[in-house]
């Protein structure tokens, strides 16, 4: 099949494309860089399969080009900085909702058949029952960030229904693994490093969501899409289990080997506003396809930390 | 209160103002005229409670010029023609999840507090059972003016989680009345004055939905906000039963004493791609307040059909 990954050179994108390599797809990317990494896909820069289009989501343009000859899109560009969104409010628009706009329509131009759009657990807002299961409402979130992946999700089914496009949209927990290019435990990672004597911690620590290992991530969407044929199919992807920002400091500081790191919190149920301190979606409807995780949160949280440890090394 | 009404010239926009300056609320209108007649207002223009603005929510500066000193936005504006998606891809993103961002936004700059955004039944999609309750998910629009109502909903939730607003979140049924601008009763007057002779109805006319009259709509809002406190208020708002599109023909039909007509059917289910067929929303929540709807669907049928009949004359 011949696929476009936009932000193919981000953390989950690169793991997808060495899986759509792989089967032997051939892989065009749309990505401008500005934060996924090209040493992420460089394995693959010689391959006749692959094909890197140096090219920016936010505009129409570049997206219509990249859909040129495509019969199926993964959109997955976005700005991967949550919190970002309590300092500068135009990104999401901009880098989500308008950005998802320019997928659907450019697909609608170019005739390009099926996307899937990597949509978030954060959707669902804070009070969500857990495990949070896909027909639940309203969805009110309280990120910026969530409410473009609302908009986006609206999108992809609005050009579903009116242009005949298929769609699947996956509500993703959040993904961890090798790669990992922001996140609770990269930054841990990170602030060990600088100083192996303290770790602060956003919020009280109490905060407890579901982690799922990048690569079950991406497994998850293949086979999804190739066992479920509606014309919008919505799926949330997680594991099993949840873990609390405290455990994950507790074995963060483990592989750092930081035993004397005293860890501080800077207070409050959560992270930072629009950060929702409790999340774990329900995996029911992933299971019944057949798929099912290979990793635990805490397992996914220690091979993240392990991989991060390892690039700084 | 010091109120905004942003499309204050439209058709809802302007019953809500004549009950706000019966509250005697200080009224500030922004309309750029598109779709919104000055006439509607004209009752008001000298009022020391009334000030027009001629400025565009597509305009971020407009909009933070026009909310200084409100208290509460009232966020009508936007693109009523649901059919033109079909052919304009950009209009429901500009005019309505940008101008809802537009909206959000300058309210956050002015320390505005409250929003009250009209949202759409449209938001459920097609596969929602019926009568369609506010926690009904996942909320799946196959209309690209449904698609941004519902992006619309998530800015409201993502500043009122991120930013501290209050909001209320009200999904109207198909909304009619006097000063009725668009929707099927209104095309079916103009329809029968060019031709009394012939009715062309889109689609099988099976089509079923229910209608609200626009004063029973405007009041409700009012009803909800002072007796709902909530930081993020969702409400259905619409009428006890439904009516065919067969049915509001024959209703036309009589009213305009056009009793020759003949009926001719486009065929299929629906109006145009992303018309829903079938609607009808729960109103449990809405009558829980102590609010109740004074007229049927037919007989708001029926007072729009006289009205806009009136107009003609």
């Amino acid at each position: 099949m011949r696929v476009l990954v936009t932000g193919g050179a981000g953390f989950i994108g690169s793991h997808l494309i060495d899986r759509l390599i792989a089967r032997h797809d051939e892989v065009r990317v749309i990505d401008n860089l500005s934060s996924g990494h090209s040493e992420f896909l460089e394995h693959h820069i010689h391959s006749a399969q692959f094909e890197f289009y140096h090219g920016d989501v936010c505009s129409l343009e570049d997206v219509i080009e990249a859909t040129k000859g495509i019969e199926c899109v993964f959109h997955l560009a976005a700005n991967p900085d949550i919190r970002l969104g309590t300092q500068v409010t135009d990104t999401d628009l901009r880098q989500g909702t308008i950005a998802t706009y320019n997928v659907v329509e450019a697909m609608r131009i170019n005739e390009v058949k099926t996307i899937a759009f990597a949509s978030s657990s954060v959707v669902y807002g804070e009070n969500a029952p857990m495990p949070t299961p896909e027909d639940y409402g309203p969805c009110m979130p309280i990120s910026l960030y969530g409410a473009s992946k609302l908009a986006g999700e609206g999108l992809v089914s609005g050009w579903v229904g009116t242009f005949g496009l298929q769609g699947y949209i996956f509500r993703f927990a959040n993904i961890v693994g090798s790669r990992a290019t922001h996140g609770v435990t990269y930054d841990f990672v990170h602030k060990l490093r600088k100083n192996p004597n303290e770790l602060e911690v956003l919020g009280n620590g109490l905060q407890e969501k579901s982690y799922m290992d990048v690569g079950d991530c991406v497994d998850a969407m293949l086979h999804i899409m190739s066992t479920r044929n509606d014309s919008l199919n919505v799926f949330n992807l997680g594991s099993h289990d949840t873990i609390s920002v405290r455990d994950i400091a507790r074995i963060v500081i483990e592989e750092c080997e930081a035993k004397d790191a005293v860890i501080s919190y800077t207070g409050g149920d959560r992270g930072w506003a629009g950060d929702i301190p409790k999340a774990m979606l329900s995996i029911d409807k992933m299971l019944e396809t057949g798929f099912n995780v290979r990793m635990t949160s805490e397992e996914a949280i220690r091979h993240t930390a392990r991989t991060v440890l390892k690039t700084l090394r």
